[in-house]
C-alpha cells in the first residue's frame, strides 16, 4: 500500500527536470535566443526576444518540454511586416542551428521548429496594454508575469503533478482533439486551490456544469453575468483579461473525466493516474471473441488520413462523427457509442457501437393527428400501400403504420450515403468528406480486424474501446480487486 | 359508382323501422307500461311510468331497438323503496311476460329485462327540477323533451344515418368498451348540425382535441372556464344540464376514429362505413403466413374471463394493458400495439405487439451525472462488475455503462410478473390480476394459433388485427383500387 505522499513524491522525481536538464535546456533556448536576437536585427526588425510559457515559468515536465520563443513588437510594426519578417527570421535560425521547421496557424501564424528533439515554437506579438490586444497571443507576456509572481518553487511542483496527472487520465491540452485542460489553465488551478491535492478536492466535491473560478474577483456579484458570457462547462476567468475564459476549451466530458479521476484518486491514490500503461494489443483469437461474446454490433467507416492540420481534421471528425450518429438514429438505430479515431498519417475511423445493426423488416411509423393538415397526404401515401405491414390506425390523436423501412442495415445506410459525395449532403465535414471521397469501407464486428491486424495504434485503441474503461481506470480496479 | 344520396337512402331504407316495426314495438310497450302501472299501484308505489330513450324519440333502428321504461316518483319518495319496490315492479312484470331479466348497476340500479329478443330497460328515477338531479338518470326525462322537441320526422333519419355511420366505424356507444358517442350525443350533433352529413363535414374539418359544441351558448365567451371544467377530449354541453358534458364517455381515438372515417367518407361515400363485412376467419395456413412475412413479435397473455359486470371489466383490461405496456417498455421493449380482448365469456387476452420480443443480452445504462450524489453508488455497483460488458465510461456528464440485461425475453418478462399476485405488483387491476391467478399462459407469434383454433371471434379479431385496419377501411380501400 503507497501512501498520497510516497506516490507523489515518486511522481515528482520522474517529472521534475534534474540540473542536468535544466542546464541542457538553458543551453538550447541561450543559442535560440541569441541567434534570433541576431537574425531580426539584421533584417532592422525591431522586436524584443522573449521566453515565456513552461520554462519560463518552471513548470515543464522531464522529457516533455516545449520552449516559446516570443518576437514581441511595439504597435508601430505593421502586421504584414512583423509576420512576414519575423518568420523569416525563426526560419533562418532553425536552418543556421541544424533544426527543422514547419509554418503553423492557430489563432496566429507562427513557425514550429525542432532542435534534436525538443520543439520550440517562435511566435511574433505585439507589446501592448492588456485589453489592447492586437494578436491572441498578446496575453501570453502577461500570463508568464502573473504565474512567476504567484508561484512560489514549491508550487510549481504542484503544478507538475497536475500536469502530469491530466495527462495520465487524457485530459490535458486545449486541443481540440483533447478539449482538454491547458499548461495555463494548470498554472491557475494550483494558484488558486494552492496545491495539486486540493485541487483534486474542490474539483471531486464541488464543480460541475457551469462552476466559476475567478481568482481576481472580476465578476464577484455577478456571476449570472459570467455564465452568460461564458458558455463553457467551466469558467476560469483569466486573471490577465475579464473577457477572456482561460477554460473555453474544456468540453464536458474532459471536466467530467477530472472530476471521476478526482474522485477515485482521492478515495485509493495509486501511481496508475500519472502513468497509465498502454492498453494491450489484442490478438485474432481475442479479439474474435471479445466481439462475438458481446451482442452488440460494432460498425466503422474506414478511410485514409485526413489532409488538414490537427485542429482542423479533429473539429470536422467530431462534427462529421455526430451528423453520422444523428443519421443513424434518425433511421432507428440506437447508438450505444460513437468515436472517431485517427493515427493522422495513414487511417482514420468514424467507429459506431449499434445495439443492432440490422433492424426489423418493418417500423412503426408514427403520423400527423388526424386533424392535421397532413391526413391525406399521410393517408395517400400510406393506404393500401404494399410497403405498408399494418394500419394505418388511430392511437391517441395520431395516424400510425407499421411501414416497410428503407434501410433495415446500418452498414447499407452508411454506405449509400457516404458513396456519392463522401457524405457532405448527411453532414461530413468538408476535409473529412473529401478523404472519405478518395475510398472508404464500411466494415462489422469481425471485419474491423483487417484495420486491426495491420494498425497497432488502432488495434490499442479498440482494445481500450472493447473495455469501456480507459486504461487507468482499468489498472485502478484490478489494483483494487488484489487488494492492493 | 353510388352516388351519396343513393346511399344514404338506401340505408335508411333498412334501418328505419317499418310500419310493423313500429307497431310491434308499440304494443310490447303498452304491455310492458300497463302492467308496470298495475304492479306500481297494487303496491302502493306512487310513480309515474313514462317511456323514454329513442323509442320516445323515434330515433331508434330496426332490428336494433332497446326500450326505456322509467318509474318516476315524487321527490318525498324515500330512496330506498323506490328502489327496492320498483326493481321489484320490474322483475314481476318480466316474469308475468314470459320474459327472462336481471338487475344490473350502472352510476344507479336498473332492471334489465328480454320479452323475445327485445331488450327493456326499467329504471326508478325522480322527478325534479333541472340540475336539482337527485340520482344520474333524473336528467333523461329532460333529454326526451329536448331531442322530441328539436327533432323534426326528417331529422330522425338523419339521426339513424348518424347513429348506423357510429356503429359501422365502431364509435358507437357510451360503454367503457366502446369509449364513443351515445344516442343522445347523436342527436345533439344532429340538432346542432342540421343533418347527418353536415355532421361530418364539420367533424372532419374543424374538430380537434377540446373542440366545444354548446348549442344552449351556455359557456359563450368563456370556452376556458368549460375547458376546465370538461377535461375530455371533445365537450357537448349538455342543452339540459350546463354541468354536464354530454360527450365526457368519447374517448380520444373514437374521436380521432369518427373523424378519420368522417374525411373518408366525404372523399368517398361507400356503404361499407354502415355495414362493414365481419373480418375473414383465418385457416392455420393463412395465420402462419402473416405471422412469418412480418418480423414483428407477437407476445399475448392469455387467460379466462374476467368476473365482473362489463364496464368493470374494460375499465380494468385498459388499465392493465397500459400497466404492463409500461412494464414492457420500461425493460427495453419497444410496444407497437397493445390491445384487450375478451369475449366477456371464455378467454380474455392481452395482446402486445412488439419490434423484438427478445432483446441484446446488453443495454447500455445511462447512469448519474459524475457531480452528483449518486456517484459512489453507481460506481460500486459497476466499476469490475461481472455483469458489465463496457465501461462505465462518461458521456456528456454522465456515467455510462453496458450492462447485461435481467430480462431479455418478453415472455419471461411477463411470465414472472404474473405468476405469483396475477401482475398486481406491477399494476394489472383487482378483477383481472384474480382472473389470471386462475390461471394463465403467455404465448408467442404462433403459439397464439392455440387460442386462434378454437375461439372464432377471436380468430377474426387477430385477422383484424394483423390488417391494423378496421373492415371499413379495409373494403373501402378495395373499393378504390377497383375503381368502384
Amino acid at each position: 500500500m503507497n501512501s498520497l505522499k510516497q506516490i507523489l513524491e515518486e511522481v515528482l522525481s520522474e517529472v521534475k527536470p534534474r540540473p542536468e536538464d535544466e542546464e541542457h535546456v538553458n543551453e538550447l533556448l541561450d543559442r535560440v535566443v541569441d541567434a534570433l536576437k541576431a537574425e531580426t536585427s539584421s533584417r532592422g526588425l525591431n522586436v524584443e526576444v522573449e521566453v515565456y510559457g513552461s520554462v519560463a515559468k518552471g513548470t515543464w515536465l522531464r522529457g516533455d518540454v516545449d520552449l516559446d520563443v516570443f518576437l514581441r513588437a511595439d504597435k508601430g510594426v505593421p502586421r504584414d511586416r512583423l509576420i512576414g519578417e519575423g518568420l523569416e527570421a525563426a526560419r533562418r535560425v532553425f536552418e543556421k542551428l541544424g533544426g527543422r521547421w514547419v509554418e503553423r496557424y492557430a489563432e496566429h501564424p507562427y513557425v514550429e521548429g525542432w532542435l534534436g528533439n525538443i520543439r520550440v515554437d517562435v511566435v511574433p506579438c505585439y507589446k501592448v496594454r492588456p485589453g489592447e490586444w492586437m494578436t491572441a497571443v498578446d496575453r501570453t507576456p502577461y500570463h508568464t508575469e502573473y504565474v512567476r509572481a504567484k508561484l512560489s518553487p514549491e508550487m510549481r511542483d504542484q503544478v507538475r503533478l497536475l500536469k502530469k496527472f491530466m495527462k495520465g487520465v487524457g485530459v490535458y491540452g486545449a486541443d481540440i482533439k483533447t478539449g482538454g485542460f491547458s499548461g495555463y489553465l494548470c498554472e491557475l488551478l494550483t494558484i488558486r486551490y494552492g496545491g495539486f491535492v486540493e485541487t483534486l478536492e474542490d474539483a471531486s466535491k464541488r464543480w460541475r456544469r457551469g462552476f466559476i473560478i475567478d481568482m481576481e474577483n472580476y465578476y464577484r456579484g455577478r456571476e449570472g453575468e459570467a455564465r452568460k458570457r461564458f458558455p463553457h462547462p467551466l469558467i476560469v476567468v483569466d486573471p490577465v483579461d475579464p473577457r477572456r475564459n482561460a477554460a473555453a476549451a474544456v468540453r464536458i466530458e474532459s471536466l467530467c473525466r477530472f472530476i471521476t479521476a478526482s474522485k477515485l484518486f482521492l478515495k485509493r491514490p495509486s501511481k496508475v493516474f500519472f502513468d497509465p500503461p498502454e492498453p494491450k494489443t489484442l490478438t485474432s483469437e481475442e479479439f474474435r471473441k471479445r466481439v462475438s461474446s458481446r451482442d452488440l454490433d460494432l460498425v466503422a467507416v474506414v478511410f485514409g488520413p485526413v489532409e488538414a492540420v490537427p485542429d482542423v481534421v479533429w473539429g470536422q471528425l467530431y462534427r462529421s462523427l455526430d451528423s453520422l450518429k444523428s443519421l443513424l438514429e434518425s433511421w432507428g438505430f440506437k447508438v450505444y457509442r460513437a468515436r472517431a479515431w485517427t493515427d493522422e498519417k495513414t487511417a482514420t475511423v468514424l467507429l459506431f457501437e449499434l445495439e443492432k445493426s440490422v433492424l426489423t423488416r418493418f417500423k412503426l411509423h408514427r403520423g400527423p393527428p388526424v386533424f392535421s393538415g397532413e391526413f391525406w397526404r399521410f393517408m395517400d401515401k400510406y393506404l393500401g400501400s404494399s410497403s405498408v405491414a399494418s394500419g394505418p390506425w388511430v392511437e391517441g390523436d395520431r395516424l400510425m403504420v407499421e411501414v416497410e423501412r428503407r434501410f433495415k442495415d446500418a452498414v447499407l445506410l452508411l454506405r449509400s450515403c457516404l458513396e456519392n459525395d463522401g457524405g457532405a449532403s448527411v453532414g461530413v465535414r468538408g476535409k473529412v468528406a473529401e478523404a472519405v471521397k478518395r475510398g472508404f469501407r464500411v466494415l462489422r464486428n469481425l471485419e474491423l480486424w483487417e484495420v486491426l491486424k495491420s494498425n497497432d495504434r488502432f488495434n490499442r485503441y479498440m482494445s481500450e474501446f472493447l473495455d469501456g474503461l480507459p486504461t487507468w481506470l482499468k489498472s485502478w480496479v484490478e489494483e483494487a480487486s488484489k487488494g492492493e
